[in-house]
């Protein structure tokens, strides 16, 4: 049997994505869309609301939100009061925020997905590059991107080599002796490892974590080139969240 | 206190690698090698000896066997019976023999490994691509060899492409009415997955396996540049056994 | 002082690109847009056509053309006949059209230009293989697309082949005694070389050319996200056509 | 008719693949080799010498030296003055010597080359770099060595960018409000252009070159996986200076 979907925030470029996908996937089926900015009464036969009051009634087992962080955490409470698993892409949930949504989860026995990432490749890399520095402890991090981006290095590149840290043994890498000709040249410091940020038009967002060791070397590299991207994670999320008691944080956690 | 090692097969190829590896590693301490080509009485101090059964009374607790086909089989027996642990690299071990081999090591209570590849890079890109093959069912392989290499694809493409196999749902990749214009540009297929050699001189060892999804691509990509590379698998295949109570076969389960 | 440019075909998506570009480059003036299906007057106060006849008093130096195959040629004929120097994006041409147009072009002693392919990057990569494979003659391309292109290999691929061969000694790649234990395995085979089509959910347009030597290889690649890449092309053709007194087929002219 | 070589230097790393590649190419003929380290006095039919002196009678075409560079400044003198175009690997000239070298060959209608570099791969893509810089000035560099390197950025990469800052107009990159979060990760700047030095084990030396332009990006990458890469371009010099009249310096000279 199909897993019944509401989808909240559907009128927005995620929420979009999100209302194609649902409808082409067989084993979902969409049953509600909330939106206070919706003006239609249905889409293709599929009821909208602009008030999530009124869908109290409907028996749903997911509810997805691409919401907006003013929203987000009133609405996945509202979600599993009601009975329906969040799964939710909206940012700005405290702390504070998830251990309650958790708790109260656990209590309605209802599985739930708050994720700030649901590029599965995305998290797939993170995941292999920390599992590989336990046995290849040399590694840099290469990451590419556009040339209007203006931090450097990238969130997601730090965030790999935190986790890289968390399960590679401490080393300062490069030969003892290292120099810099031009300063720059060998790259940000991460805990002894190195992080080169490329910045370039036509880019979009990539990250290549390349071990390197006594005559062999592996390289991790993801592709990023839209945010369509993330909905293999929703999809996945869905499916995975209506089979759980509990909410969890970080799609690695259903992986 | 370091673990203590005998090397057999130390005149050969690898086993001078694993000689030279083992007096580099701190942790390690060698103190027999064994070799019937061997006409030196010690090197660098350390004993060496022309028949296995000469070393029976050294307090050994690792054995590292670089040697033959023919006789692999019965040194490994040997070191379980005299209570070293075998890490073992030459290949040509049957079913049988590998059975009875852990049998004998868990009445023995004694750790080993028999492995056909000791490179760990090699190792981690076939897990992490099966690993991903879950959510990202659509792959392709490329290897890239020497253009001596007679065969193709390459064995570890082979294994790579079974491996992907047992985790993801079947698919045949590629538009439904895709069509080759020149035989053969698509590649090999392998369960729906298709598989790509190429052979230029200059190469050694490659492969890359590349997971597509809407809007992202994840690529997994190894190179081996030299047999050296073995050896940290060696290294930690000494460091693993001797805290385990049965011999395994294939690097990958002590990962 | 600025050149002047009319551009043709305005409202189709190419056309919308050249605008835009156009408008951003300080060394270009957009003095006229010509479109039949356009129905405002005049676009941030430069005057829009519908009937290129009314366009013949233009001051103008350059006609920029994306407009159909079916009226590509009168429109570049027009445009010779009127003085301005065309640099067209519209395919569909007879070599006697060209050859046509070419000594219009010269009788005329006007620059223009005909391209098929505007991406610079795609042209110079053809060329940089062709320039390659006369030194290093063992080379194999591997080309990459989404899963939705049905013929393999990509056209760009097969000219790419074409032209190596122009400069490299013929050569039977690959070992002599080499062996495909799965059909296909060492992809379709041009002259000698072999071409790999990968196609995966993700992907765009991306060409590897990849030349191996003893102990060395060079890899060139290209990676096309989107057709706006032609727009530094369709530039470089403005530029350059007003210095000239002739028109060339292929923006490889110019480089 | 084949060309005649002589080698000089015949006992080095680099004279023993040179005779290995002249012995193997039907268009070359070994008749003379010389090495102050001779012991033997010939090898495989070929006169082996002690003293270049000796070598004055031989009618040879070309005169192979991968000597010192104590003594590769005399040796190319002589060759010239005994009607042998040299082809000299040797690094250590002085400019005025290659000056006076120049003119020597020119007096004597001799072809010859001094070249620091003989990767024909490592050439081609610094000039193909330079010329695409020309039409794509938005350029990175990353060059990744073994962690053994010392000094960073390589020689080569600095070199890569002084041949680019040649062509391509001037130009600041990343985004004008870049802001490095980590101090490095934008890497070292030639000229608004960013290198990139990435050091790890197993590596040897690799370089690539990325271009980024509106929706695409073209990549040039060199693999130099053992100095046997030199003896293409050895082999390319041979055969060229037997058709030219005067010496050159540099293999991009003869491309």
């Amino acid at each position: 049997m199909a897993i019944k979907v509401i989808i909240a925030g559907f009128k927005g470029k995620m929420g979009q994505a999100a209302y194609k996908m649902v409808l082409e996937d067989e084993e979902l089926e969409l049953i509600g869309l909330v939106d206070p900015f919706a003006t239609e009464k249905n889409v293709a036969g599929v009821p909208v609301f602009t008030d999530k009051t009124d869908l109290t009634a409907l028996e749903a087992d997911v509810w997805v939100d691409f919401t907006t962080p003013a929203v987000a955490y009133e609405n996945t409470k509202f979600a599993l009061e009601n009975g329906f698993a969040p799964v939710v892409g909206t940012t700005g949930f405290t702390a504070e925020q998830i251990d309650e949504l958790k708790s109260l989860s656990a209590r309605k026995a209802l599985g739930g997905l708050i994720a700030p990432n649901f590029a599965i490749g995305a998290i797939l890399l993170m995941q292999f590059a920390a599992q590989a520095a336990k046995y290849l402890p040399n590694v840099e991090i290469i990451e590419l991107h556009h040339d209007n981006k203006k931090d450097a290095p990238s969130g997601t590149a730090i965030k790999t080599a935190e986790l890289i840290s968390e399960t590679r043994q401490s080393l300062k890498q490069g030969a003892t002796d290292e120099e810099e000709l031009l300063a720059g040249a060998r790259g940000a410091e991460v805990d002894g490892m190195r992080i080169h940020s490329v910045r370039l038009p036509g880019l979009v967002a990539h990250q290549e974590v390349i071990f390197g060791a006594q005559g062999e070397g592996l390289t991790l590299r993801h592709d990023s080139y839209d945010r369509i991207s993330f909905m293999s994670g929703v999809n996945l999320g869905i499916k995975e969240v209506v089979k759980r008691q509990q909410l969890v944080y970080g799609l690695e956690q259903l992986l």
